[in-house]
């Protein structure tokens, strides 16, 4: 896919509508690339405060070369429709999370023009909100989805992967609902059953909670996003969730009715025993597609284990030793016990490092589970 | 709950039957702390390495003060029943991660020796297998749990702690049905969750998996499992998962009705997207259960995230700063965009130092997400 996205090309001029965390943020980018920026927002403070942070104008510009719409993404199709229609000549691209919805009520209210409307999903995951968070590192690093339909302009793909650069993103184009598909699976399902396994916690006893350990403390992670922001995503994108959700909740079904005939320590339970090894495999495979680091399999890497004393310093030190031994780590994951007096610290790396990380650790006095 | 422990008590004598990862382990610390280990196994090679790894001996003593079954869950109860009767005058635990069966095996079996056994569960969470993975560091920091019902002998549960203490467990005291329960909801469902959405990432584009990010990953890391230990565990403790995942099910199911409902974005939906919040909310709580370090509420903590250049040795002048400002460092987490050229990584700390870390790294050129 990626050879066939057409070439990025910088704006000479941008407005940018809704002053919140993503707008601001890109104006600040823009207006750091030398690109001509102006703001509007429903808030006439807001917008001056998210000129006075990006160096852009609050103005209302005659012409434009794209205008990007950084609204909730419920109104996100609406305030597009309005701006294909004032600037006939720009191009319009939005920040929303879910794509095909903000596609039918730009088609709705003004299909000829659609050829000019390029759906933009920057994925910054960044928890606080408002112009005041904004930062000119938002979305460095971070992959920035551009949504091509069948009308949508080569041209105008080309200025939002000319921006989403700009920020230092890395750009993938997909369809609209490939786009939906895709967030269903890997960001709003995982979201909703972080949710569900989490909520089960909250009528534990202090002992039962006690015994949490790593695993369910990474499977309930995202269970602290906010509310209100989750109803409109998941709003949005409520289709492609269901239809998910749907395939989970059958695949849940079976697995509680094969632990029902289990119940019993004496009833065969035929096939029971085959159900839940058959989900557990299952969810084996899908583990596997997750990409790691560089796009490398997860599977690809070792992981050494290394005890940490709980001091400060002992962190530092133990990077010093990686460092000097020349080895580059891929993750890292750090563990505390409850009461223990020190944590323990994964590190992961690339197979051909292995060796060379043990003997390094070993021979500065590092106690290694390996 | 702790004060009621009785107190530690190191045995004399020592008789592990299962040669595998946990009993070999156990071997390894009771030896180093001049416990007379004896050791048998169903495969005599299995049994022999297990005693040239440990310092253990392959004999059936004719006294000992500890019998200690490590053999798997689906075994453990009706070999406890025979060491209790072999045995007359010990105490006998065992190391399965459901313990109400076990116990259930034991009364049928032997009702008049219960007050011998003493449940246990030493939460080591390590992938591999064998005797060949074992090591006395297996259970440093980790919580080891004591199930005591009624019967349950205070003697006894000093005898297991002497040992959970010599490996450097943290100990804790439950009921067998307490503990399944509690395990039900902060393993064993998080372990099905994590598994039925992983599959579901199974059937995705390159280009949709492509878009997977922290979260996603954070959720389904524990999905690659081994299925036939998991079978044995959920099947172990089948009415308590099954439980917890029928309240789960009613949950997702009112989540997927409120999705159906919202899909016509024009309907009104009363309660829809209540319903959706309300999910969210609670898991929101749920989480707010899981105690941080030390026991410590994690949101207690704050989070300071800091762009890491992908070169090694970067990591290590990091912590080397974070050690030179005297800051402690609670939790960490790495993350990796596709294709990007640095990381970010997460630095959880106590709020109280939040001011002098970001004075330090930023004094030090480095480029945060505060």
């Amino acid at each position: 896919m990626p050879a066939s996205i057409p070439p990025a090309r910088l704006p000479a001029s941008v407005h940018v509508i809704g002053a919140g965390l993503i707008g601001t943020s890109i104006a600040m980018v823009l207006a750091r690339a030398g690109v001509r920026v102006t703001l509007a927002d429903g808030s006439p403070t807001g917008a001056a405060l998210a000129a006075d942070l990006s160096g852009g104008v609050v103005a209302e510009p005659g012409e434009v070369d794209l205008v990007v719409v950084a609204t909730p993404p419920d109104v996100a199709g609406g305030v597009v429709a309005v701006a294909l229609d004032r600037w006939p000549r720009a191009f319009v691209t939005d920040v929303a999370s879910v794509k095909r919805a903000v596609r039918a009520d730009v088609l709705a209210a003004n299909p000829t023009a659609a050829e000019r409307y390029v759906g933009g999903h920057p994925m910054s995951g960044r928890e606080r909100s408002g112009a005041i968070a904004a930062r000119i590192d938002l979305f460095e690093g971070r992959t920035w989805v551009i949504t091509r339909a069948e009308e949508t302009s080569d041209a105008g793909v080309g200025l939002v992967r000319g921006v989403a650069e700009a920020a230092g993103s890395v750009v993938r184009v997909l369809s609209p609902a490939e786009h939906d598909q895709a967030v269903a699976a890997v960001s709003h399902v995982p979201q909703v059953a972080a949710s569900l396994v989490a909520a089960r916690l909250a009528d534990l006893t202090e002992e039962s909670v006690a015994l949490a350990g790593p695993g369910v403390r990474d499977v309930t992670r995202i269970a602290a996003s906010d509310p209100r922001l989750w109803t409109q995503i998941l709003t949005g994108n409520a289709p492609a969730v269901a239809g998910v959700l749907r395939e989970l909740a059958l695949d849940l079904g079976r697995v509680v009715d094969a632990l029902d005939a289990l119940t019993d320590p004496d009833a065969l339970a035929p096939g029971a025993r085959a159900t839940i090894a058959g989900a557990i495999a299952a969810g084996n495979r899908g583990h596997d597609r997750l990409p790691g680091k560089h796009g490398a399999p997860q599977t690809a890497y070792r992981i050494v284990t290394v005890l940490i004393p709980d001091e400060p310093g002992q962190l530092g030190r133990l990077f010093q030793d990686v460092g000097d031994a020349g080895v580059n780590l891929e993750e890292l994951n750090l563990e505390h016990g409850l009461g223990a007096p020190f944590g323990l610290l994964e590190l992961s790396i690339v197979p051909e490092a292995e060796t060379t990380l043990i003997a390094a650790l070993t021979a500065r006095g590092w106690r290694l589970h390996t």
